[in-house]
């Protein structure tokens, strides 16, 4: 039986603002990517969201980003190699606190927005990301997954470095005919149809396959599904999906 | 035979800007008050102080504060109980984090600046501090000392929660004659002279007293003594009352 | 015939995250107190909410605020008078600089939050931002008008220093017998009722005066009525007001 | 008779922190390129630096950044032109209310650090750093001066918009053959010896030209000469720099 994780971006608030329904996804994901304070998420929002995730036994990620309040970690930055790991460490190690504190603890790594696409291709600061995991494992003698896209800079690095790696799909971007996801610059890179987002989840994780935007059918491979958790209607279509893949007799469960 | 401890502030500088001399310092002290990254303490600075400290063997702690960079930590806030308390959570973990990886772990906590002048007083803040301290020890297993002033609300509420408590002295400020420190508004609240900083040292450490500005002796319990990192000369001092310490038979070890 | 000002913090978004409906807000205020980048207010938002109000004719004011984006200007702080005189100025510098360009200019000054409430009766963060405003009358030429409360330190300090003061009511705030507002903290000080909001509206702009909490009517003088514009339903609630007191004969129209 | 402006960095503080020595400087530049917040430069520092500007006849010029505390600036970043645009003008904004208070204004914009760096060729950048000089002469009724290197993308797109340019070049950086920096990553880019920098510094501003690695001499156009202000010894060697210029019957006077 095919079985899936689903993960999605949680905790995206700031002191006064919201923007994520913490509560509303909790009940559908299997990993929780935590953000944790230098894109989004303030302390209080950190410790509610770990201690509702440990609550529910959501798995707990390190959702780590540039410093970057202001652009919502979107703009990609020249940071050097030890600062930037310096950086991450320093947001995995605040996270962490929290979630051992729930009696949880920080169970992967997921890097956010400007820095989980360039760390597709810059081997700097997929070295960078790595470091950070590998000063937690001296720390903590746990080696923490690495979620992110199959093929990248990231997730190789990591593997190179004995870490574990989790691989993810998105059900509601375009792929291209060989597999790769196509940029947000392209029309049509972004799908908004719930019906087409929940075929599409379903095929990716019980077939291992997607219709690329030329028509042909790709093979892809994800251990887990990204939901996107930011926008009006997110929870809802959450849901959606889960209950697709249950009854399409795909196992919903944290990965590894 | 005496023995107390040595403590000072060190890590204090914010990416480019620098200020505590922490080389020299960790030569001196058995207790490094490492600044968490909130009034100052880039992640770099935190993690190259932790290794230093380690590979020292001086014991690190916590020098949390609230969150202010442009006032160093120096404004007095309200905060309430709940969210003052996650920022106290926030920089711990991650502090610890740098700590654990470099092969030690955080060994104390200890306020800075306005927060620590806060919580002599106010009960809402010291609470606040100790239920950060206590989150910790739910996440860690290990119950965290907190150093602060002999009286002060905040070591009242963390020996109430079972904690560890660690007082403190400064040789270089004046103290009235019911053993409080002089307000630093008053004149001659602060101490310039070397000479009678590294005597004043001496009697706290050996004798448990120091003269007050009325000219009586009176007694000053205090596990560790203060000196102050972020002056210039401010390690050559901190050096000479260390050595005047051993050589007056007072033994300069970490506390507990 | 009786006139009234209506006013209503704009711009409280910070980059992804938004508040207030500045669009639907611009239509039913006659002037706009735009967030400056402290506690909330990007530097794109403050430039899209200026040239917005400078099209439609609404007076642009600076809301200033403590330095804190994590507790949205609500954590009350000690800040020596000249850094806060100069914080202060900073901001309206900056969103002068927007309005300017788009045609217009600042307009008032008011504080937001924490400050708002402390300089009721600090006198010397009144005195701060008092400093502020004669800064910007000295690079401008311009006496800027001062929002706040009618008895506050704020608006006695800015009265002495010859600066125009503005006095403002609240219509969804319970009012003590003596005119005061009944402080947040006591049940009841908030109105959440709509069409008693609207009501007392008008009681305050046609008649100047308001029921208290003991039922007693008691005067009150205000030259603006302040309407909340972050909470769900605030702009509809905003354009009701408007409209009874359109319909009871008040002229809407800023102050001065 | 050779007339040259001497521009450095100032004010480049935050809070606790100062690097840069203002009042030396400001004896010897005759523009001060004033930190604005965004990688340094606190509004105290800004007011001072301003007043202290103004009573010696010092052009005040606006060092904006991308935001960037923790990398003082130095960290390259993506940002779309029109959010770049608008956080250039609200540190422009910022500056000018305490230029003015101080009685003079903002007299011209260089951009500090990795956007310095990054508008020598990045055209959208480049368009952006305009469109914020732009807003202030919409607002102001002044065209701003805008400083940079010669050839680069943002002094063509200053120029295409009607602006005044001002080049500048470096008495202590190495040149190519065909008269560009040298990378700073190059051995040799920064040149130490202060006679070999005064030197220069005399030809460059007298003759236009400059020695370049290979040996040859290269035309260097320049109306401003850069003097680093944050080394220990750098105001000494900026004094040592200007009298030479005088020495050499070079006219040291603000350009334009």
């Amino acid at each position: 039986m095919a079985t899936i994780d689903l993960n999605a971006d949680l905790g995206e608030g700031f002191g006064r603002w919201t923007l994520t329904d913490d509560e509303a996804l909790l009940g559908v994901v299997t990993s929780a990517n935590v953000a944790c304070g230098f894109h989004a998420g303030d302390p209080s929002t950190m410790r509610r969201v770990c201690e509702l995730a440990a609550a529910r036994g959501v798995r707990i990620g390190a959702q780590v980003s540039y410093r970057d309040l202001a652009g919502f970690g979107r703009r990609s930055m020249e940071v050097p190699r030890s600062e930037l790991a310096d950086e991450i460490a320093y947001q995995l190690g605040a996270l962490d606190g929290f979630a051992r504190a729930a009696g949880a603890a920080v169970g992967y790594l997921k890097p956010h927005g400007a820095l989980y696409n360039r760390v597709v291709r810059d081997e700097q600061q997929a070295a960078a990301v790595v470091d950070a995991v590998l000063a937690y494992q001296r720390g903590s003698g746990r080696a923490l997954p690495v979620l992110g896209l199959p093929g990248s800079a990231l997730l190789a690095a990591a593997e190179a470095a004995g870490l574990p790696v989790v691989t993810e799909a998105f059900a509601d971007r375009a792929y291209t005919a060989v597999g790769t996801l196509l940029p947000r610059t392209e029309p049509g890179a972004v799908l908004h149809d719930p019906e087409l987002v929940v075929e599409r989840a379903v095929r990716i994780a019980r077939d291992g396959e997607v219709v690329a935007v030329d028509g042909s059918v790709v093979p892809v491979r994800a251990q887990s599904l990204c939901l996107h958790g930011d926008t009006p209607g997110a929870a809802a279509l959450a849901l959606r999906v889960r209950a697709a893949l249950v009854a399409a007799g795909v196992g919903v469960r944290a990965f590894g």
